[in-house]
């Protein structure tokens, strides 16, 4: 049984220990406190090993029992074999949860899963909430606690609705570009071996987590089938709840078994899950950094409609058809926006909206960017909207742009995907990073931003079907 | 009837003719010439307008019968009315090729349509080649000429053994950062229209190409489809061809007839199409620029065991999940390679070999970097290998990758693909561009990876099987 009050112990706990190595490294303790120092952790820090006596100028203690406070969160990096006796300390000390993020368990060999056995037994009878092992933890960027184990360069994420549970730490910040990851964060989680703490129990705290709008999940395998059922459904009715799975092939199966020691779940049946529960499957690992910015910042579409303005008449052939298998269709378009397209350049009064002619044509077509953008937000026509605009190193059409999303944000009620392409990767990170600072989701690609768009179409459609009953 | 010499005069002109305005901006005539002369183009270059005097003092030629000398190719960018009468100056003038940049044709209406009929009959009558209408046109780094129409920012492209054909403007140097892509090109091509010059054309003359090592094409749709079973087949015989279709569905065919006027394909009958052909079906735009990469740089793998080299366990299994349908299977690992990765960390011996918990526990694993990328690749039951290295900010780590690089360079007819990720973009693309430009292809997605891996794979097996037969 989890109560959303336990697992604040792993995301907000007033106090941490941590136990391992102090050496100067990319891995380690040394990382660990670091990390809680310059991410801003205004909790206790009690760093633990009888072989040093100061860390960054933080004291670190012989053993647990000389910590002079109460301890909410252990931080475990020590050889595997020592972690059995290690939680025996823990519940002498009354040490409330624990992310044991050495390696060396079920993922290893039969031996690693009877410690992990042995490890697990012991936490229960102290009431000791476990996360990992085989982990690199958690993160909580809202409360600025990053008790980060491998270092990553960077201190901060911005702080923001998407929450990302992963059974690998390819979410945590050494793997992950947060900094140049413009959509903000509010928690990271790697399970590793789930030994305890499951996507379940994360599921059920993030429903309840205020800061969190969506979840992304990347999973292995999942740990209780029917639990998952009833939890997933609940949760997905409340914020749209996204998951890449590997282990669809034998092969892969069988290679997370010797990852994280998952059973995995036959694929079909995993489809057949989330078609059940509403959760939403993404195929790519990209996708679980991309899809979830459409839910974190945009409000839901109401119908499936989208309206398509693009420099490129190509693309718009793609996103058509790329669309379609989401119940996307091109948008009509009321008379008085054809004719005031019409006004600016004879013909391109209609959807999909290609400026490229206009632009070639009419000199001042980007001092008109805004009324253009304007009027196909505002065309009742319109459910969606998808914009490609050219990142030209040109400042004047970047500025334009920004001036046609400024006039535009905040005053519609519809979605908005962007996918920006052009000559210079500089001018495309620029337009990208403006346009995401105002809220606006920009995708690498343009069939993630349709997928996008597509996914959050059928989650609104299934949510208006079930709030109608 | 196509021969490569007619197709040449696109790609390889002695002189060229502009027709159009020469108003500097982001797109026309001016645009052109601007480009030809930095691009490093050897030939004569005749602009022609009678408005104007000079362009980039360059003399302008009040019309075509006026130039002094013989024209292989035109580049038309005036009105669509006055095509026609400009073709029967170009044939007056004894042009043998022509390019038309202007739109305005059968993707605008039926007028346009009609417009076209006529500027094909016209040209077929005076043996003129023509590509498009409405077409960005064409792009041939090795010979330097770069007659672009649209303002790019930048004007070389690195030489290379990639050949991109496409029914839009989106692979010219306007919509792609090709100074970022650290692949080479051998020729570009948009077709537009086609209303005379098509995809089997092309693919014909792009087999005699002695640069083009592999051809990547995007397609509306097909002309002439019996052409196109026989062409592709011969072609795909001799190089790889890589197409990504729109079209797919009955909304994306809709809006491909009026982007190029294209009759779209059934998607069904393509499929079998491919099937037939060996063509190599992708199914993103970003594939585009992706896949062709192993192809231009890796030698074929011989068989499908592949070796992962990683320092992250999750995408090893997200890998091998992600492979075992294109028939990629993990590698064993003969005796005295485990041995030797034993005796560095005990455990580690074994496929995948993940350096992660080897990293956190021994000092120097660094160091040793290259002797362990060696062995792997020196492993006889290893066919190709997969290398996902973390791109620390750190200098040492990333200098350890190059060096380790350096090492089994044109030692091992066998590819690599590498996924690079890490907590810094900046360190991603560095390390991508240092591997790159020794011949590693470093792709965006670690699927598209094991993707481009998995074609190249079935390509192989489909060569040794007709070769054997």
């Amino acid at each position: 049984m989890t109560t959303s009050s336990e697992l604040t112990h792993f995301f907000k706990p007033d106090s941490v220990a941590i136990i391992g190595s102090f050496r100067k490294g990319f891995f380690g303790g040394y990382v660990i406190v670091d990390s809680l120092l310059q991410g801003g952790y205004k909790g206790k820090i009690y760093p633990v090993n009888p072989n040093y006596e100061q860390v960054l100028g933080i004291r670190v203690y012989p053993s647990l029992e000389q910590i002079p406070g109460d301890i909410d969160l252990a931080l475990i990096m020590i050889n595997a074999r020592g972690v059995p006796e290690l939680i025996k300390q823990c519940a002498d000390k009354g040490v409330k949860a624990a992310i044991i993020i050495a390696d060396g368990f079920a993922e290893r060999n039969e031996q690693g899963a009877q410690l992990q056995e042995q490890v697990q037994q012991l936490a229960k009878q102290a009431h000791i909430r476990l996360m990992g092992p085989n982990t690199a933890g958690v993160v909580n960027p809202i409360d600025n606690f990053y008790p980060c184990p491998y270092e990553a360069g960077y201190h901060t994420i911005q702080k923001g609705a998407i929450a990302l549970i992963s059974q690998t730490g390819m979410t945590n910040p050494q793997a992950f570009p947060y900094q140049d990851y413009h959509c903000g964060v509010s928690k990271i989680c790697d399970l590793g071996n789930k030994c305890d703490v499951d996507e379940c129990d994360l599921l059920e705290y993030l429903a309840e987590d205020e800061h969190t709008k969506v979840v992304g999940i990347y999973l292995e395998g999942i740990k209780d089938g029917k639990r998952f059922l009833r939890v997933a459904r609940a949760v997905s009715s409340r914020k749209p709840v996204l998951i890449v799975k590997s282990g669809r092939t034998t092969q892969g199966a069988a290679a997370s078994a010797s990852h994280t020691g998952s059973m995995a779940v036959n694929d079909a049946i995993f489809d057949a899950v989330c078609a059940q529960t509403g959760v939403i499957r993404l195929d790519t690992f990209d996708e679980l950094f991309e899809v979830p910015k459409i839910f974190a910042t945009q409000p839901l579409p109401r119908g499936g409609r989208f309206g398509i303005l693009t420099i490129t008449g190509g693309m718009a052939v793609m996103a058509i058809d790329y669309g379609a298998p989401f119940g996307l269709q091109l948008a009509g378009m009321q008379p008085q926006t054809a004719s005031f397209l019409d006004s600016i350049f004879s013909g391109s009064g209609h959807m999909p909206v290609d400026i490229g002619p206009m632009m070639a044509a009419v000199r001042g077509t980007f001092s008109r960017y805004h009324e253009i953008l304007d009027a196909l937000m505002a065309d009742s026509n319109v459910d969606a909207l998808l914009h490609i605009p050219w990142a030209h190193p040109s400042e004047d059409i970047i500025e334009s742009y920004v001036r046609a999303y400024e006039n535009i944000r905040g005053r519609y009620q519809k979605p908005v995907v962007t996918w920006v392409y052009g000559p210079s990767s500089q001018a495309v990170s620029e337009l990208a990073y403006r346009l995401e600072r105002m809220g606006f989701p920009v995708f690498k690609q343009l069939e993630t931003a349709i997928k996008a768009l597509g996914l959050a179409l059928q989650y609104s459609q299934k949510r208006m079907a079930s709030d109608a009953q």
